[in-house]
């Protein structure tokens, strides 16, 4: 039987989800560590990846066991068997084809920017950065709501065929000295956010007019967007199935 | 001509803010800084002590310059000096009598319980604890507020003659899946909140009734009161002046 399990982690110690050879992922960790509880392999399948550095409030994964699990024990346990920086936040049985990565219709991103010198916050905003024009960003990043192809803001070696996401939402606001950027979609290209922001960055300083960002969709050309910006600044927050996936 | 320093840092890689012979602790590291940055040797007064891994959102310090600052600028290259869990928040002229720790009229402090784990509250929070009992630690808190001596909740070891403080407020909340403690008062003495937080935490299990902390109060002893919670769930988030001290 097929169970969802949703985890959060701070992504500073990890080269992001997917499994990789001689280093350390959290894919790795997490299937390291339901071998020791359960005794025998266990593979799991994330909602998708995340890269190196990049923090996660929610994500899911799906495992399949022979016996059904005691689902709050068994968190716990595997909680305890977990480092500090990962965290597993609950397990739900769900139906035998239900898929973590196929059938998650929604995702949400955050990016954070200090606009002052934090303590609290190493590794886990990007560095200061001051005057931008949060209303200019707002315009630019309004553009990117709804169908379009992302191909421009998606990194250049990757496996998919398929560049066209549904933005649902992308909005910047400051909350206290922080700088927050919120976006939603469908799906997200691999790259996709860091790209993003690292486009309206130059807007928000008035170096480039909002409405480029339409020019740079138009012109499916990953060299038209801006520079990538760091890693520690990014967490996924959010991913969501229909409730159809749910037993019960 | 004097002026007040306004520093929050992150505890953890510090014993504390007093300097010691041989451990790394804040105000070395902010002497030190100073030094690299004026040329010459500059010692600081802080608005009190913290203890090892205890974390700071506002405290103040002074220091004495013989010509103006351009605090502004001061401030930047200050916080260039310092490492990442440092950092100096604003600097401002005070009358040349002031005094960051005599003149200090008000501090507050919080605590942090996780009631669930976080990866993003490591170090951050004290471990989690479950099933505390929100009203009954609110009624014994409310025991301490006003003009108590605390003999009973402060570290045997202490070069302090007058036990008394006078407690403003003193209560617990849910903020998310975080149980945090707030308490502010005209001055602590050492290891103060630590040991009503470890008092109050039993009230809260069910094992002592809230009307205990009076008695507690009452019998001047330091083992009637709970053990000490750890240092990492601390933060010093608020120290207050008379207006009359700041030069314009």
């Amino acid at each position: 039987m097929r169970y969802f399990f949703e985890i959060a982690y701070k992504g500073t110690a990890y080269h992001g989800w997917q499994r990789q050879e001689g280093v350390p992922t959290v894919q790795e960790i997490v299937e390291e560590a339901l071998k020791t509880l359960t005794g025998s392999p266990i593979s799991i399948t994330g909602s998708g990846r995340t890269d190196t550095g990049v923090h996660c409030r929610q994500q899911y994964f799906h495992a399949d066991f022979s016996k059904p699990l005691d689902t709050g024990k068994f968190r716990h346990q595997l909680n305890s068997f977990l480092a500090k920086d990962i965290a597993i936040n609950d397990i739900r049985q769900v139906e035998a084809e239900a898929h973590a990565r196929f059938d998650a219709s929604f995702r949400a991103y955050k990016y954070l920017i200090s606009t002052q010198k934090d303590p609290f916050l190493t590794d886990r905003a990007w560095k200061v950065i001051n005057n931008l024009d949060l209303s200019t960003m707002n315009q630019g990043a309004a553009l990117l709501i709804g169908k379009h192809d992302f191909t421009s803001f998606s990194k250049v070696k990757t496996q998919v065929n398929n560049f066209e996401c549904e933005v649902f939402e992308a909005n910047w606001s400051m909350n206290g000295p922080i700088l927050e950027f919120n976006i939603s979609a469908n799906r997200f290209l691999r790259g996709m956010v860091r790209a993003i922001v690292g486009t309206l960055i130059p807007v928000g300083m008035g170096k480039v007019p909002p409405e480029s960002v339409s020019e740079i969709l138009r012109d499916k050309d990953r060299r038209k967007a801006g520079t990538s910006v760091p890693a520690e600044g990014l967490y996924l927050v959010s991913v969501r199935y229909p409730e159809k996936i749910w037993t019960n």
